[in-house]
């Protein structure tokens, strides 16, 4: 038996479309732009409220929030902090993506920080969860260069010592909340060739969780599903990583259930 | 008689390519590199120059500026001060874009103060037309809930009672100095699953300002239906939001006059 | 005989892809998103660790860095410096793109003292070359109104003064040590009407001369060639502005070493 259902995921998907959830980010300035475009391509509302002041206040009535390390200017680090504290405060579900931790000082203390503030999610190459789980010395910027599967005992160090969902991305993206493991097998090549590939899934992931906040373990593994799946239509149609990227926002607006649940590769 | 002739709109389309006015604009981090390919598109120079110490300095040359308050860091803030400042005294015209303003308070407080300072025009979401008449609480992020119409009558207290033009987006755009109302019924939907469809128009609406500073009722006007009516030639040749966005780049810079007075739909 | 063998720069082509250089970028917020995509079309890794703290040890490490002008904001100059005196110390190559200096007095100053840690390569339209050499007073902005050939002489003495390499954009782009120049006269017009259509190439030039640290001027020349080449593969399937923008990621991952060689346009 799949550890998630097909039609548990498509029916997540429609659930999006009709939550239509408002997602604050405070992200990376690489990958603003593609980020909120992804969200509204997916049926979201992206709002990049990410100074102080006003980040915390916002999380107390967003759907769900995003909280990536790229580029964590110290004015941004700071509204992170608030607005970490103020989601945990309000019940509002969020996600850490902590890129490139590691030997990068400053991101990877914060990092340390932001997960003693209870993530629901979190999200990372295999480098970066090893990391945050103490257990490496993290990746080469944004590349990792461990495999998925060198990650996933950390993974569940994590999940259980902090109560989170952790997604650990790769050729095969492995989700689990330490006691059930999602593997997804979806995807293209291409992903890897445009900036913000995997961040911009961690925005979608506060997407899914904002849209219906039981079950977030079944959530993160729709948003992967619907992404990498919207990643294997794009590629057909591209004729590069440009086209790609392009063709990626059209096919997430156009993903219907019925493909959803053709290709979905679950173990 | 309709409120603006077609033939004027066309006018200033062939103005704005033969001045190609420079255009500063201090804007959103989101929105900065669709901006400035929409104004490279449409003919304009864009000069992202938004640093205090030099922003003053440049609004004083510019042909026009344009300050949007998303994502309104520390030192931004500080320069969009600077730069309605020079510009107000300068006589540069400048667009201010007070995005989702009402609830978060440090960028509605920065919109009043900037307000003050005089902008040649304001363009918002009916939402944000009226927080800033003080009218109403503000809207959801970025996305509006009011109604256009709903805004009319802030717009019409805001025109009149700090001397600029106002523009209110949606699937009628309006706008009105206080006096005459146009009233605009270009568009496609897919430009409300762009980031940064607003944003964008609002620096176009510099870039007009810039091109022919007389009569900047007129020149808003030629920016909405210059941009609403590429909007519609690039939904003919988009599969979904990202062609779309692609598109539209494409058909701004290939509008010729001819389309623009066929296509324009003016109450 | 031409001052490069088009063998050279095919040769350095499948170098690059081979070596898949980490290439840090501080540039500005405008283009980040252009320069990394970019990057990972042309086979290089993009890494925007651009806050001080983490910009001078990642220098270290980096294959090369891009120091891009624009947009700097006073957290980004700080590690600007930063990065650019551990990249000297370390010997990690540099590339140096002084957007819009010349008038604008922050950044001008910047360069000048960046200038004086050792860039590896300068890069900048005439307006900027002309700017840095203490020879003119700048551009409108990131627009160039000086001709290329007026930017030669004051290139000669940057790079005899500083021992760097000078790269001057234009319909023909200029390449000096101070002692061989290479003139290449390949690429389309509409490069420049996409924004960071030069920011990137610097990001370019940077990748070639982490990949092969001898011979930065070829380094830089091939970095030219294989933009402007692409460039011109892309305005074959491009509709306009925003077609050509997506397509020259394509043609940037697809360039084979045989179009290269018939394709460039070499003095």
């Amino acid at each position: 038996m799949p550890s998630i259902a097909a039609t548990d995921i498509a029916r997540r998907l429609a659930q999006l479309r009709e939550a239509a959830p408002l997602v604050q980010c405070l992200t990376n300035s690489v990958v603003m732009n593609f980020t909120a475009n992804v969200l509204l391509a997916a049926g979201a509302a992206p709002a990049m409220v990410d100074i102080p002041g006003e980040a915390g206040a916002f999380a107390r009535v967003a759907s769900a929030v995003l909280v990536n390390l790229g580029t964590p200017y110290a004015e941004r680090r700071e509204a992170m902090l608030e607005a970490a504290r103020a989601a945990t405060g309000a019940g509002t579900p969020w996600v850490l993506d902590p890129v490139a931790i590691g030997s990068l000082p400053i991101r990877t203390a914060l990092a340390a920080e932001l997960l003693a503030l209870r993530p629901t999610v979190v999200r990372g190459n295999p480098s970066e969860i090893l990391a945050l789980a103490g257990a490496g010395a993290g990746g080469r910027g944004v590349d990792s260069v461990a495999a998925p599967d060198a990650a996933v005992d950390a993974a569940h160090v994590l999940a259980r010592g902090h109560g989170c969902v952790v997604a650990i991305s790769g050729a095969t993206d492995v989700i689990t909340d330490g006691a059930t493991d999602i593997r997804l097998g979806n995807g293209d090549r291409l992903l890897t060739r445009v900036t913000g590939g995997g961040c911009a899934l961690g925005a979608l992931m506060a997407a899914f969780l904002g849209a219906q906040r039981e079950a977030p373990l079944q959530a993160v593994a729709a948003a992967v599903a619907m992404y990498t799946i919207a990643a294997e239509v794009a590629a057909r149609a591209a004729a590069g990583p440009g086209t790609f990227a392009v063709r990626l926002l059209d096919a997430l607006a156009g993903l219907d259930e019925a493909t959803l649940e053709a290709r979905l590769a679950v173990d």
